[in-house]
């Protein structure tokens, strides 16, 4: 499984290039029996999809999935599923100056230096466009989680220096996250970003921001000690979305400055067992944790919070090298966003499912039964 | 590859429990012909064992490691290294206590919760000695990155709230690192913050902190698009190790906070050819992606941080659960470390070399040749 | 990696149905800068296709490919190469008697036992028609091997019970194979078979046959001890092909019966060197071994020989169970294959070279280089 | 996962040269609450031990196991199980000769084809001396199996040109297999056999053989589609065993021969539902099977045989190369086997086991629950 895989029983495929004939994946390991339709793709597809004005990219994508294999007569069969998205809106021409040009802050160069050829259009296979395909297994996923009793839910917790309240805060609200153009869970705080991000593009330069992401329902004991922790599992994937450059669970950082009697989260009794472990189920004074010690899930929220850099592709003049070595001055034209995090949420959100639906699958071998 | 072993070609695959005969790991896909003695084992070894002073544990391990197969004549064979480590100054009676009462910030409880049972004996396999194995792997991978011309170091960048210089900045002195307890590459900062941990210790509390690690010498274009990119696999292996709560790339979270125009490393010509490539050399006028790219390596130092809770054994008295879920008041005796940063640094370079060396060896795949 | 996808470098998972929408295969690993066209994939699946007439089914399947990603401008990109391949003349109508009623020979019934459900048009994905996704991925190990300097060759050595020549023996000529419609290097053999297997379909019958293989042009070394031994990994491959019940390498069976005076292969001066590698180059006085030693290749052809049961759809009438555990009376219509063997040799062959580019691109670990 | 681990969820790396200080093994993915002691572990060992006479090599190795880990108070931890073996009897200077020897029908020379060096020490790891780790770790997985109702027996089935009777005949007698040195289920024909074998050891030669092996217990639908299937999973680890050459299922080699309307075993009501899946149990009149089909098992016994080689070190003298690619003249002394068939029956069981108990706990995520 080379790079475009993960997972070990629930695995997820993705392939294709942004302005090749199609983006897609393949969901293997998924039980079967579970109830999957296209509109339950079709549905985080739409919440991906660009278009939706905001600071999102102009590029319209109707973003249909197709759904090739795994389903029959509405159930999942225990065959790999395969999700076909074509690609309409391709304007492959915006890219023919970008052919022997390396654009700053993308993996042209890299690419390059990598395989010796690169597929120049839209980026090719490092486009964000890949994540279609994720979004598409990441619904899969969700579905498999739901039946489950678990949700994963993500939000903009900061764009361009605004911050919106945290869980605990007052002004938090959740629901209206997905009415506003940002993902941000309260009105006020989005409008306030909104603005900065429109003078931004006028500028031609983009902005950076935050993704939080809160999953509950979660068994206590998920992960798999000691490289497939919970913890190192969602960093891997969630890492592995363009434009992340950290991530940090429950105290994160500010743990770092913290003493052990305060970071330790008190065990409260619960006054009930584990259903069919025979342990006292545990409740927790704070949730510094996160939700997860020692890589397991610890049966609070699992929480945690991605950060995004800018968006590379601005519009202001910036000078890069062309494939002579030589010195460009380059102004990317085509379509961008100005901030990822709004089109990264159901991302951020898919990744993580795929994550745990493939660790509660790997849990069921953990006992004897 | 349950939970235990990483990597996909050059794999490691770590055993044991903290008060069971043995600790140590297997590496596999290790290429033949390297020279590897024990010595290079051992001497990896020394930096995390205990019993060093300062912050740390004053549990005493000889930490003779045994290199049990895949080496001959000083070369390595091609075939698993499987390296032996007994343990020996276990005193497991100082856990009894523990059998039926779960630590605050611990697994104890979650790892019941997996696996209906679980050895109390120091934490069992959730205990930081796991990292003997990694660190062991991580030698042989550190031997192999030293063939190719690449650099893993490691520091305690900041300790109970005090930070050290950082590598552009006035002060900075990585030599010094190995020599005070606290491996901070900086004596007046390392003084400043072991003061502070004394006084911590005698609280019978403890201290979170912050590990920064640098690598040199990588080619551009390591790291496998797109699950398996470079950040994505070093993120899963440092969350990895236990009481890291996050960690971040270059500019990291502060990211979020920038703008593109300044986000973007400005490209240099170089005035050279990548060798054997046939595209032009790359220099940056900074290094804010922190040597990676959508993934890809670009030549530049890979620079991350990750951060560490306090350790959550402390000797002041805390309340919590046992398992009749009644309320226990725990203190805990046993040894432990104050501040984990000393001791995590030498295993932030193992798994930092160990995902490296995998990626390398991937990489021999990327083209035709 | 569940159990539609295989290799650990070199990948490849197949997707679909019988009677889906479509069927294919996703390649990931596939080295960059490899020239792959439409054709290349066409060519193959060509060869499996049915309604060549013969012994084989009448479902007529134009099973035009669409390379949906990983391709650019006529070379691998080093993603993931998606193909499609759209079922077309699926009679769906033909099945639904089989929808409560278990087919003696087939995995109908161990398939819901598994499941709990079962798509029961054409087999669903036990069908023989998901093969296509092998041959397509096979088309693309094959043009690598081709950039290597490998062929893989397979043909029909035996079918209702007469044999054709073995390579060693007078009338053996592998290029009249494509000439038959059994594949049969022999065309007087074919004849002789041709006619049995005719008067077999007229009585509602089927028969099974053998396939033969051989590598040319491997290096020797090839095949990863213990467990990914090049037998080892070929055996699994063809046995993972439906209808398969056995393999053997070399000498095979008969070896089992031979001394070790007898068995070992002489070796011969070849008064060369092995390029670049620093030790003398080896003939063999024979090839008892098919090729492989200790799950290494010896760098002579690897040989094997796959048995192939009879089909098991036959339409004389058989007893069997229905979903009630009733006794039913079964005779299959639809169209079915009377001997497999022809159109299965491309799946042998792109089982061999998909199998064989796997382990030539982990051989590029190997050594230090 | 390179080659000398095996397995998704239950799996198994094995590490040791002949000649080097240890064999052993890691099994990683066991559930936890297994019961499982060194006596489990040492009886299997003990019989695949050399030393016993008969047609077996002299060399004595006590083989007393140790468990480093993985096991506390009895049970299983769901941690790594680690199991070391010391070798003991190595007579490392009976193979002086052999560093510049390749000797026939072994692996020397690809082995130094492949890595550029090898231990030529009692094979290295090439040695039969690896399967010590096999069997250790196969005595973990029979240990599961049998919590799960499953049992695995092979037996000789042929030496040296003479047949055990098999099942169904009448003279097989399982019991007797371990009371003879060759393991064959039959006191007659195993006296037949040790006769000739006796007789090729005095000339300096060696035998071939088949074993066959049983498998009762299994729950009907084991095994993965489509690369995963039951057959391909124990073929492929089958002839991972040196010196195996051939595999078959049921009717085998012999169902090429044979037509649908013959080989189709017929399904017989049982007049029971199989529990917890709703769907009726099925008997069948017949196992030309081997209790698969397409990939799964059918819930009657699992039967294939496996075709060993002559054991091809033998003190008769035969030409070979050296390192300079002259032809030598070897009479290989040491201490070795005539017939590898009776210790080859535990190393085939414990493959069986290993692969059986992954695909029992891959099965578990096969529904939705």
């Amino acid at each position: 499984m080379a790079g475009s895989s993960t997972g070990l029983i629930f695995t997820v495929s993705t392939f294709g290039e942004s302005h090749g004939p199609a983006v897609g994946c393949v969901v293997d390991g998924c039980p079967a029996g579970l109830p999957l339709t296209r509109e339950d793709i079709r549905r985080d597809l739409a919440r991906r999809r660009p278009g939706g004005g905001g600071p999102s990219t102009s590029r319209m994508e109707t973003d249909e999935p197709e759904i090739l294999s795994g389903v029959f007569e509405g159930r999942t069969l225990g065959s790999p599923i395969a999700v076909l998205v074509r690609n309409r809106d391709a304007h492959s021409a915006d890219y023919d100056e970008l052919r022997h040009t390396y654009r700053p802050g993308h993996a042209d160069w890299s690419w390059e230096a990598k395989y010796g050829l690169r597929d120049h259009r839209g980026g090719g296979r490092a486009s964000a466009r890949e994540t279609v395909g994720r979004v598409a297994a990441g619904a899969v996923a969700r579905s498999f989680l739901a039946s489950q009793g678990i949700s994963v839910r993500a939000w903009t917790a900061r764009a361009a220096g605004i911050s919106a309240p945290g869980p605990a805060e007052p002004g938090f609200d959740l629901d209206a996250a997905e009415m506003n153009p940002l993902r941000m869970p309260c009105r006020n705080a989005a409008e306030k970003a909104l603005a900065i991000l429109d003078s931004l593009r006028s500028q031609g330069d983009s902005a950076g921001g935050i993704v939080a992401c809160e999953v509950q329902g979660l068994p206590p004991g998920l992960g798999e000690p000691v490289f497939g922790k919970l913890d190192a599992r969602i960093a891997g994937a969630i890492l592995s979305i363009g434009a992340v450059k950290g991530i940090e669970f429950g105290a994160g950082f500010a743990a770092a400055d913290g003493r052990g009697s305060e970071l330790n989260d008190r065990p409260l009794p619960a006054n009930r067992d584990v259903p069919g472990l025979g342990i006292p189920a545990m409740d927790f004074a704070s949730n510094h944790a996160g939700g997860v010690l020692g890589g397991l899930s610890t049966g609070q929220s699992l929480v945690f919070r991605a950060a995004f850099k800018p968006v590379p592709s601005i519009s202001r003049s910036q000078e890069t090298l062309d494939s002579d070595g030589k010195i460009r001055v380059l102004s990317i034209a085509g379509r961008h966003d100005v901030c990822v995090c709004p089109r990264a949420v159901p991302v951020v959100e898919a990744m993580t499912a795929i994550v745990l639906a493939d660790l509660l699958l790997i849990a069921r071998s953990n006992r004897l039964l």
